[in-house]
């Protein structure tokens, strides 16, 4: 381990066209995909709000654009005008600096602005933001903030999916988001999960200083690894059906006190969506309707507690995140094309294919590494009001690596941190092994 | 108090057509009155779900028409088929013997059917339940559920109105349900409130066998009734408006135990709706927008521990409901034309006009009384599943009688009883006041 | 139904004696009863609360004591210095007119004072009372209010009991309260259950002008009763296993709507304290330990829902209180010398014995009525803080009648009404069946 | 930072006699410490629980002597039998694998066994142990455990004070665990809180492997850490009650969202336990009372959100655990002959005193760090039933460290991990500062 692999690159347009218009056509480009995803939806579908953590697709729809209005125009425009004084309010997320909000688990009961109402404030805003970039004439600081909105936009249509499946879960007519399922087992069997060895000593994790990311992937630092392994992909359906076949959810000594007692409330007994638990054909609940599950795909739609109870029941961990980091950055420098993200359209994980001693890294299913969300040695939140959007997450959080079937191809990078509570199940969140090494710390760190 | 005034009769057609004609002529009128209600909502309204116990419009919608499906056509019709089977469960709204329901609670989460699919329901139940009818060959048991099911569904059109009254209310743009408000106030002064005084005795209350009606006016029996007084119209904002200057709800001694707790958890400082509570002109929410209170209109919106403890205050009494329904039918035997029920369209109290010494008994709003909801002595469930309409919400609710502004004109008789948990404002609900009188008992009680 | 008979009269002391003097021998007498009360309990046992309905022995030796100081000596003399001030809050159960107080849930809190602080309290307070009243020259009100107290002592004492059985279910060693088990059944079994008809008219209920009861039995007052029958003795633990075995916990058809919601939240299969509800000899907790259930013994420890749910299932209803107090009148003049009251000392309810038509009214269990706990017509609360006593619990409660094993005697009256809340199973509270006769009410009445 | 000085060793006592013979000796000592702890308090007081998570002191006393009996006696005594097979059930405290559990949250409601009972079931255990251990012939692993075991009895002798203090606090008269109180002010005032800045690089932490301690501490490992300084001392209760008067609890930027929103939830305006929180000379309950607060005393009892919040607000943060443990082992290697802890009997924080440019980092207060409860690289559980201690509870966990004014010394060491939910307040919990060096990490990193 004796040199680090630089990270897969954020995605840039590599044009030589000066930034304002490269970021014109890159905001054209994301808010029409978040157009594109309600494509099947009615007015009643994007006023749905499930549960206090599941916002309705026109918030979604209408926050988004509440950021660019906020966080760009406003500052960027002397005596801008707003679209809708009241937006100020209703679409606010949790930015105290802004001032008041709308509580969160109400968004639901927002049927005005009625969904073509927000469609109107999107194009509204659209037009404005198109027309000030291509005016020139802002600063850095605030084409910094549109890069912000944009990959903030980007998190939203991944939350868009999330939040309609839970929406539409809840709907005992069970509704498709997309009527037509399509295949993704290809009758080749995934390859035996495997260990793959990395040394110990010190590596370096986070985000160099030059490229738009996110402020809590900041800065670059040091980390010390012991040596570990790491599973070659992800833990499957059959595999997690063994572990419930064993009376995995009724033995308490692979679980977290915390999560036995959730467990027990909630009466889990396999992963969120899962119809038929203990068939040796479970079905389940997916974006394109009932399906039979793929026993060969990632398994998803677990908390950290389950992840965590299965690494056990598996005699191996969950990694921690700069293990992940490290491995993805020597590993799968590159996010291989055929990746299963959100472009490539088939909304539910699917068995591993690909070459490479570690696979699925970027795609299918989030993966809980077993490290809280912290801030980074040295980390400093943005300036302003803006700087309220990571720091005051940082408490009862774990922290998820690697993308989803629904993650936007820009969020597949190594150094990307999600985050979500420990309960939380209604992500596409799976499980990838490690296991640590004995050979013993001291002796070996001297080689790194 | 020797003789007993015959009380309002229930309004039936009084034509000579035969009954199975009368009743599709009735269907079709109440039916159209629903569609009606709902002229000024979008799709994305009548999905709306505020709390537990006010549902969406669109529930509204089906779940009459699924009575209509459910205790009307599949009984009648031999080999009945269903228009989608799965409405029996998503629409059923308590009846057990009938089978699951959808959670009371989830009902906002039904986003398909849609409204439009929910109207396309309607018209087709519409079109079966008119061809049968006059098709002829329905037992009278049958007719009299037709006949049920109307009475349900004008239940059903007031509720409409509140429940989106409160949907609305948690939108903080406030929508107004009709945009143009009326203004009821015609500079005339409210009588003065006096007392009228009744003899002790014994009276009758409770339906007559004859004619239809819901099971729990039955039957017809004797009460005793100690002396009494009764006030001659409702209390007015103006009149609660003094109760809050006084402190009204900030002194224990007025107020049940039950409801002092729960005015403080609330944090209850005046009715529901108000938007300013210790103005000298306070503002409201109503479903014509936010307007300036008419003082002299009965104050409304209230619990059931508001109206005790203003009654208290004031020295008096909630009446009973015997009571209420003996003056009701020795005072008011019949409803005024010009009473403010829902056909008038006005949609908010409005402020007392009319002779008799005993005013608004009908209409404007309901009037809570002192009386559980309890079953009458004799009183007998109808039986089959339709059984358990009324009788098994027999325990911790309490009697109101006389109607709103928004309930149906069928729904005003002397002999009808609404209830609701002391706890609820969200209906129209307001204050009657009545005292005891000193006359001693027993002496008296012989003069009946 | 022409004449009704007389009540039983409040008990009190038929001497020649001045009224001070009774008292002070009534205060002694009741007082000491209290203390012999808790012979076989700790100062630990004293200090438990298993849930905030059920309040610890300890507290209420000081509330009853507290009463006194509060309600008789305070008043009563000039310049009155309290034992210690801060038992006014800590002591004080709900009298907003007195002051703050502690939180009812938090009463086990209070390892001090300790039950040894507490008992000279008591000592403290009876010496000044007793010279208080030998001492003379305390006005009538005064007098009564020392009346009242006792009376209020009483009703504590069945509370100790019932509430310290609670306490010691919520141990899994599941003390006894009293070691030695006194075997109730003489080998005779209950007569068998017959129903006893009353015509229909006019009857007087509540308590005459004279002598001491509480505000809420008064005043004296007609009702017009229906003609009814009544079962002659309450339902045994026999009879209810047959509900149980029927299924009558699984038919919702049974079941008022809140109770059956409960009943499945709650989890009930049996009634409180029962350890096996299924069996042919089903074992319970009871203050004299664990027993096997004497089947022919009135069931006990039911909440209104669940005696409600078997009268439905039996085919009958639950007596209004006034066909309680009717009957109770007419047939049990006299509370027999062998009631099963607090003072013959068994703790449990027995088996039926004993001759007359209708048995067992008083003592064994507390009956619930299917009358809701209102005010009687004319009804007024004492004035000034004492007032507040049962007044602001008149809503969200059923009456119940007739006393229990561990009720005094002096409670056992005709009149008294005792009330809790549907859900509260905790008491001794049983069931005694009634029905309505069918004959037609308008043609009989005119015979009463 | 080339070279790690030596953590302070873990105590163990030094003499030539054999292990058994030791820890017989040591047993008797720690044993007999916590009975001298509950020298003032009433059988009464020692049932107290105030909340699930503060327990009864008599489940303390009977809790720690269960552990040796089903940890040592049991596998170390064929055919052993118990002092009382309940026992069993009742003071497990979360063990599965050994069985069923009381629940916790009701542990207050045993009044039996008495506390007398629990005493006879020490000395009943302390016989049989002692007895065990001198004669010999037990194995390592259970050696281990008897030191395990003690190490369990000296936390829960912190326990038993946090939690009294804590029962007490809930009885408003506010009783003193203890009643004199010893003044800490001998009118010096604290030195300057200076920041002491380290170098980055790797430091090692965690416990060496010889020697007893407690599972999570293990295995001593590497850790990179960036440049920083440390805060030569806690913050004063005179700095916090700046932030107080500077609108801190009232400023949302300065808090985790989760924190801002309980401090709203549970009206946080100050730290538990103060009365007057606005005032220039602030009082608070103290187990010696009601006190003026020393302002020049650490402040504590703060959760970790005011921890965390009053650390931005100062332009700082909380430091990481690994930079806790650094420091210590290289600044207070030895801890102090006067640091206050438990043994020196003050039982409040006291200001800050003695030499050296870090003090006290050992007694006082426990220091809330920045970094989550998670598992050492390497580490393992131990085996069976024990291994469940520590490692279920590694999520939504903050460490805090050094140990506080009721801290036995035997825990003062500079590896000792401590935890509790970020919420929690009745521990001794206070802040030390700590900042991120400017330094470019990349560059200074070389040199370590």
């Amino acid at each position: 381990m004796s040199s680090v692999v630089p990270l897969h690159p954020a995605p840039t347009a590599e044009t030589s066209a000066p930034r304002p218009r490269q970021l014109a056509a890159q905001y054209r480009e994301v808010r029409a995909r978040t157009i594109a995803l309600i494509g099947g939806l009615s007015a009643e579908d994007c006023q749905l709000q499930s549960m206090t953590e599941a916002s309705p697709v026109k918030w979604h729809l209408a926050h988004t654009t509440w950021f660019f209005e906020t966080f760009v125009l406003e500052p960027a425009q002397r005596g801008y005008r707003a679209v809708n004084a009241k937006y100020r309010v209703l679409f606010n997320s949790y930015y105290v600096g802004v001032g008041p909000r709308h509580p969160r688990g109400d968004r639901g009961l927002l049927s005005r602005p009625s969904l073509e109402e927000v469609l109107t404030y999107r194009r509204k805003i659209d037009t404005r933001m198109v027309d000030g970039l291509l005016q020139g004439g802002w600063s850095d600081e605030i084409l910094d903030r549109v890069q912000y909105g944009l990959e903030h936009e980007c998190q939203h249509q991944e939350l868009i999916l999330t939040d309609i499946k839970h929406h539409f879960w809840c709907n005992p007519l069970r509704p498709a988001y997309k009527a037509v399922s399509v295949n993704l087992n290809l009758g080749e069997h995934p390859s035996a999960l495997e260990f793959v060895a990395y040394e110990g000593g010190t590596a370096e994790i986070g985000h160099e200083a030059d490229g738009f990311v996110l402020d809590h992937e900041r800065p670059r630092h040091r980390v010390w690894l012991e040596p570990f392994e790491m599973a070659s992909r992800p833990v499957t359906n059959a595999e997690y059906a063994a572990f419930i076949a064993d009376g995995g959810y009724r033995k308490a000594q692979f679980w977290l006190a915390d999560g036995w007692d959730l467990r027990e409330k909630e009466n889990w007994r396999a992963p969120l969506y899962w119809l038929a638990e203990d068939s040796d054909a479970p079905r389940a609940f997916t974006l394109t309707g009932i399906v039979d599950l793929d026993m060969e795909a990632p398994v998803c739609h677990l908390s950290y507690y389950e992840a965590d109870a299965y690494a056990r029941w598996a005699g191996a961990r969950l990694p921690t995140e700069a293990e992940w980091e490290h491995v993805a950055g020597q590993d799968c420098a590159v996010v291989a094309d055929d990746a299963n993200l959100l472009e490539r359209g088939l909304l539910n994980p699917g068995p591993g294919k690909g070459e490479g001693r570690i696979r699925q890294m970027f795609g299918d299913v989030w993966e809980w590494t077993g490290s809280a969300y912290l801030p980074y040695p040295g980390y400093k939140p943005p300036p302003g009001t803006l700087g309220e959007y990571n720091a005051k997450f940082m408490v009862n959080q774990m922290v998820l690596r690697g993308g989803s079937c629904v993650t936007p191809r820009s969020q597949a990078r190594a150094t990307y941190r999600n985050f979500f509570a420990p309960h939380s199940r209604w992500q596409f969140s799976g499980i990838r092994l490690a296991r640590s090494l004995s050979t013993r710390t001291r002796e070996t760190s001297g080689a790194a």
